[in-house]
């Protein structure tokens, strides 16, 4: 294993091209990984498209890897569980502990993660869509259970985890919510699932199309609405009253990026509610929005972009052992690494649920 | 004191008139309060304005009055103080406690409160506008101390309360936070007052003109933004990052309501930081927002419309105890209840801060 | 319907009495009940035997019954169902809203609930153990579905919305927590319950005998520690952290009012765990308690004695659509009205789980 | 600068013995630091007196030092200030960032800080009790302002830190709360400190002897209560409710490490209030305490033994800008290296209050 293969970012809308990179010696500290199996995220095609995204870069941010060597010192995950060689794991790369996004228990502003740096630079393999994965000294890992399949821990960084730490921000579903999932995508499975697990009485998935509505009812909605059949706003808000005797959502989440979503999801919650918008990474500069409602409404609200180590471990530990739910179901497409053009393909085309790249086949 | 006079709301538009209303016996459990000081609230010019507003109210409804009698049973305030004829009172109307509303903590969905009441209904003179009020059974009451002035006690329930409210929802100011506050009304000074005995670093006022700038420096500012001198909200943001170290305000709370305010405030806000969005109480429809904004900062928001009465409680025995600012000079403007509309002219053309209403002279 | 029967307590350590009560005619804004379901509480078998208990009282807090007479007025539960004769509802007595612990949504310092008052007074019947119970104006109710059995109703208030008002005091069950519940009797099944729907990954039961260990995992208990074969308090604060890879429980949450609980609990917890005692609502005195394990474990701690309305409806609106136990198997046993005194045995040997009157038989 | 001094702790009670030590190069990502002024700390002369106390030590984690040298690449403090030599800085050791306590944003279970690591090993020179303090790589650093004195940089981390954070833990101190300070140490001067910059209304110091009391009235407390006049727990419990109409403080924070605080700390604290256990961080058993106050009264409690990095940034900040009061008066007695054991003398007696150790003169 002298050198491996990796699907390389070589600029805006170009395909990415597998390339061929070194494995660097282990140094103390350090971990290689195998890689098992790298999502494809949304953010990945948004990058790809974007003029300005720096190149080269390995994309591969939501990983499952199998230990291939532990630098010396390497002993233990993040909760003291022993590691071995061949142990799956998920990872986060080091975060500098030292800038006042970490002193906030935020996501480090220095140390950017695996999957967004670039390949020109040592040690070149840092990213998921590879067949190897060199982790400098001082990662972060969580051993994944035998008895977990790898789709179930690749699951729990696909949107669960960002929707948890959101949730967490606005207090918790507190016990027999109502809570409306704006969107079906990866994320808004997420958020039906972590609504099911802590307590919500009822979910209303909002979305589309037909597929993805069933899917998110596999994932514990109680109703759904079709975006497809009802695509006049109004009329969604209206059939949320509806079917909660014209109060609102007690909590609505928003995962789909629309623009016209957020003045949706305001037009939803009840009075007192809860607004936890978790899909508008993407600037897509202003929108109408009442800011009244807020006021009004009041409405506590949050945004978030990514997760604590806390909630990356709870996340994962839910899917573990306190999900029910058939998360696995939502790989609905695998591809080799000579596949990683079609496999963004098929995320575009929402063909796929979620794209998954198996680099070693 | 058979007969009393009072102002009334007698169509939008129309000048208040001063009607004669008899004053009804004292039944048990009511309490009849002789007027002190009622506040011109923003809320009552919006109303006098308002086409479907119905009519005729007196309107009133944040204020002091004095005992004039006590029904039977009135012995104690909601403190446990002894009550006594000629004790001024804060108080407020019965809450139904079986509403959905009243089972959240939330202001009542059934009992309007004095000031919002129809004067053609028993008892009538339901408004602080009115040299006398009279409150139904199991009125709730917050008896002033004989030390403290009663500008002071009503500046408690103008804005003070309902940010304090607000700030609760978002967590509290943290100690050593930096905050902006937009807006340098009456609900702003609110702000700036509350921020600073909570522990605030750091408070920059946004608003206009110079001399209610140079109020909110006494009530706690350290800082101002004059939107005279820097009428392009870019500007304003670009004043805060500099002020901040690049980083943003870690709260903001906005009390402007202005159309351009909530996009402006996100912007100030810094990375993981706090929005309170108190001034945007009137629809004035949908504005351009970036919900982005939202995500990528990972803001927690808040809209806030009135009180808890334990926040009641809490801005009162502040204003008592705690704030240290000269808060009496909010209340710019006295009027006898004959220059009730005088007192609007006041409040509309931003001379007055807080114009007051003396009903008794 | 002019007179129906009720069971009084006479006196300390007396045989309740069943007696004979005038039925009153039904005010405006009151309701009268048939009594359907009440709940042998054991805070009235422990009044039963306090010295300075006073008397005489018709006991029985924790009740559904059916309306028999709607005063004029009612038309409505708390959430705004429509109220007819014949539906079954849950119900509180109106609290006074004015006092210091009303303003602080705590349980009302005035007015004492059914279950609590004098039978001496009018209207006499105002307890859960008789035929009829008549409500006085304005009390808090809640329609209980058609297709929700009355034992499912009944546990809603039954431990269950004492545990949740507890458990969002300390932050609530975060998901994938593991949680140790000290005790098993009702107010430990309410605890294993509403930590099982809320997200737990574990549920550690301590208690016994071990028909009530079964009983706890039939509730949703992983794992269970019997204190018959494991009576020193040392062996199952091992057990527990041999169960947490000898970190701890994150929550734990006593509800057995043992003397030694409280010291052992401590022990159990995590560093940084939170603890819960519920059950120590019976004053024995000082117990020893190492008060370093609080400071240096950084424990959160709370207790909690009744439940706020909101948590009422939360627990309540959870029995009905989100908790899948069969709670109704917890209702152990079921007595008429003469056999109060046999139902207060069964609880005091703790043969029954939950010993339920059923006043018309 | 080849070689510098420190006091060792060379055994239990030993007297501390001032040895040389070479000064290490320093290496990239290190920093040297000249000491100005090191706290003694309750724990240091605790951990004099443990026979079970690991040996030798450097002792001295309350810090300030100049920067002596920068090793490569240390170019900024944690707020992203940057750093020069001869800059005064505050300073913790890295954490490992990969442990479970780390990911809970808890203190760091793999890496002990500056003052309690063997001086056996390299850099030997890692306590506040020498005249020279060696950082490896990455270090945490917070640079002083030049108009910042270093008694009051050095006070923001003996008790305020800690305090609070605990503060954060129960959820703030609420405007207008009454709170209870037990005990007048250090610990307890900060939390007076912190409790009056964060809204407190009336702040009640439990203490002794008069001239401690003297100084917590300085530090902002209203009132005091001498131990020394009130022997008796019943009696200062008494004076509490005295002071509180019978209610109660709102929140109690024990500081005081007395046997028979926490007992008496919930018997001061009112219904529904808050009880933060700071002073308890020694082991001395298990004490008398009523658990049933705890549920009855329902009181949130916590305790907590360190400070997470936000807050120590928050409550340096908060000494820069918020605090007025004169904390630098806290630092009674000042001792050269050779006085170190002096130092603890007077620590011991209860002469000084912080004594500070400067160990270059």
């Amino acid at each position: 294993m002298d050198t491996c293969k990796a699907a390389v970012f070589v600029g805006p809308g170009k395909p990415l091209e597998v390339r061929e990179f070194a494995v660097p010696e282990v140094e103390p500290g350090a971990v290689l990984v195998k890689m098992e199996m790298a999502a494809v995220c949304g953010s990945d095609v948004h990058t790809w498209h974007d003029p300005s995204a720096e190149h080269p870069v390995i994309f591969g941010h939501e990983n499952v890897g199998a230990i291939a060597q532990l630098g010396r010192g390497v002993t233990q995950d993040a909760l003291g569980n022993p590691l071995r060689e061949g142990d799956r794991v998920l990872f986060r790369r080091a975060a500098c502990g030292r800038c006042p996004r970490c002193a906030a228990g935020e996501s480090c502003q220095v140390n950017r993660g695996y999957g967004f740096l670039s390949s020109d630079e040592f040690p070149h393999i840092r990213g998921g869509f590879g067949q190897y994965l060199y982790m400098e000294p001082s990662p972060w890992l969580l051993r994944v259970p035998d008895d977990m399949p790898t789709e179930r821990a690749l699951l729990s960084v696909v949107g669960n985890h960002t929707v948890l730490n959101g949730i967490e921000k606005i207090g918790g579903i507190r016990l027999a919510d109502t809570v409306v999932v704006q969107g079906t995508g990866p994320i808004g499975m997420g958020a039906v699932v972590q609504a099911r697990v802590m307590g919500a009485a009822r979910i209303i998935a909002v979305g589309a199309p037909p597929n993805r509505l069933a899917l998110a009812k596999e994932m514990g909605a109680d109703e759904t609405i079709d975006i497809g059949e009802h695509p006049e706003p109004e009329d969604r808000v209206t059939l949320v009253h509806d079917l909660t005797q014209g109060r609102g959502a007690d909590v609505v989440i928003e995962c789909s990026g629309a623009g016209t979503a957020v003045q949706e999801g305001l037009e939803m919650v009840r009075q007192g509610g809860k607004y936890l918008v978790v899909g508008q990474a993407t600037d897509y500069g202003t929108k109408p929005i009442n800011p009244s409602l807020i006021t009004r409404k009041a409405v506590l609200m949050s945004g978030v972009l990514s997760s604590s180590r806390q909630n990356i471990i709870r996340s994962f530990q839910a899917m573990h052992t306190v999900v029910r739910q058939p998360v696995e179901k939502l790989v609905t497409h695998r591809f080799p690494l000579e596949g990683v053009n079609d496999a963004f393909h098929s995320h575009e085309t929402l063909e796929a649920m979620v794209a998954a790249i198996l680099p070693n086949g």
